[in-house]
């Protein structure tokens, strides 16, 4: 395969799984519609009827109705082998999502910029709850490998993303990142939440926010805030190099000016 | 604005909506939940209760009983104002849709290196029944601007991509869209579906099709075809430059070269 630099699906022990809701076996008929499209997940894009029933404890012929509605209506779709993936009518109507593909179509610019300027990885990021999703990542092919899938989530104390994500969060959001037991993935991890707090602290001094080597030995995020017109943080951009390759404070230049022109294009109303 | 090259919208005339489902207000639950979500578009993101009621045709108390459900998951999320918008839940189920983002991710490096050395507008489209969908598009500031949006829908006859996408097509989807009545954009848009049959002939014979100012009077479109290991046509890719700025065979050449290496690795299972 000529190009592997993005790995399809990161390591499970890397990977943050969403939070699960709290959506029964037993509830209204639309939570179950939505259950069943929750089960699919990048590691398991492909499912057939019998695999569906069972991630989600529904009657197979529960199941079998109301896959008949999500099909007709273009939310999922079978392949040759008679397994479900989901369709592109709903990744249509996924795609208007403001908080992300808005985003994501306002920033293009700035992030090609930057990796054109680089020929780094530039990452977009958002939060949701205490997780953080990327909404968008560039990479060239003599960049170092990163763990990122665009709609795909990774530890929020861990990347420069999520550092910056988190220090600008409520209170509440904080004191849940911070009281999970951390995954230590390399001698650099920082698992310590008095030790977090302190960098969260510096992040909104500084204004910026440094992940080394937290996620793999070779990496190195360095990741500011993109601002809404009100002041509030409605998404972070980062620069991953390698260890090493270039000085923390040229990066963070780099990276300020960029996430503070997508900020400047996001207080313009869309016409 | 500073970046202005991508219209959020193209003009009305120029788009074409989804072809409506048959879901009526009186079908099953699911069935009006999913009508729910269809009505948001690009051109009406945000909406309201009434709005959502109207749109719909059904009754307020139950929107408003179906939405809570949809809030409960993250399909929807509502803004400051009150008003629902697609949420970043549904997006990211959306983002697992192997059709299109399953094929993004892994035809993204060789869109880059195909905008990187041309400084053109480079596109990636899935066909969906006779319609074209965008699944990516890469553009540089100093590209031609084109009215294309990621999720968005332009005529099929009228693009590189559509006319690829409309020649590996079944018979029947081929009738479909050259029976509607095409609509003329410039005085070189082909409306004839004689003349159009002949074009679809040519695109199979020569593996690649060009649109020549038939959207625009600046714009030239050259676009190929990406095969699955089974032969079967699952995009096509297109470069948008400036009517004249480059001579038809080279551009041939370069998409060509782009949409192989895109097969090769469409043909790699993933891992």
């Amino acid at each position: 395969m000529p190009h592997s630099r993005i790995p399809e699906a990161a390591p499970a022990g890397l990977r943050q799984q969403p939070q699960p809701r709290l959506v029964t076996g037993t509830g209204p008929v639309i939570g179950r519609a939505l259950q069943i499209l929750g089960t699919f997940t990048a590691q398991h894009p492909l499912l057939s009827l019998s695999e569906l029933a069972r991630k989600t404890g529904l009657p197979v012929s529960t199941v079998h109705r109301m896959l008949g509605e999500l099909l007709a209506w273009g939310a999922l779709e079978r392949d040759e082998h008679g397994r479900y993936r989901v369709g592109l009518r709903l990744w249509e109507v996924g795609s208007l999502a403001p908080r992300t593909q808005g985003l994501r179509e306002r920033a293009l610019p700035y992030l090609e910029d930057l990796a054109a300027l680089t020929r780094e990885n530039v990452q977009l990021a958002v939060r949701e709850e205490s997780e953080i999703v990327f909404v968008e990542r560039i990479g060239s092919s003599s960049a170092v490998p990163t763990l990122t899938r665009v709609g795909g989530r990774l530890a929020i104390t861990a990347t420069g993303v999520g550092l910056v994500l988190l220090a600008h969060a409520p209170a509440h959001v904080q004191d849940a990142a911070l009281a999970r037991r951390i995954q230590r993935h390399t001698p650099f991890t920082l698992t310590d939440s008095g030790q977090l707090r302190r960098v969260l602290a510096q992040v909104r001094t500084c204004g910026y926010a440094v992940s080394d080597r937290q996620l793999s030995a070779d990496t190195l995020s360095v990741a500011a805030p993109v601002t809404t017109a009100a002041g509030e943080v409605a998404a972070a951009v980062s620069l991953v190099v390698r260890h090493g390759s270039m000085p923390v404070g040229a990066l963070a230049d780099l990276v300020r000016t960029s996430s503070r022109a997508i900020s400047r294009v996001l207080h313009t109303p869309i016409s």
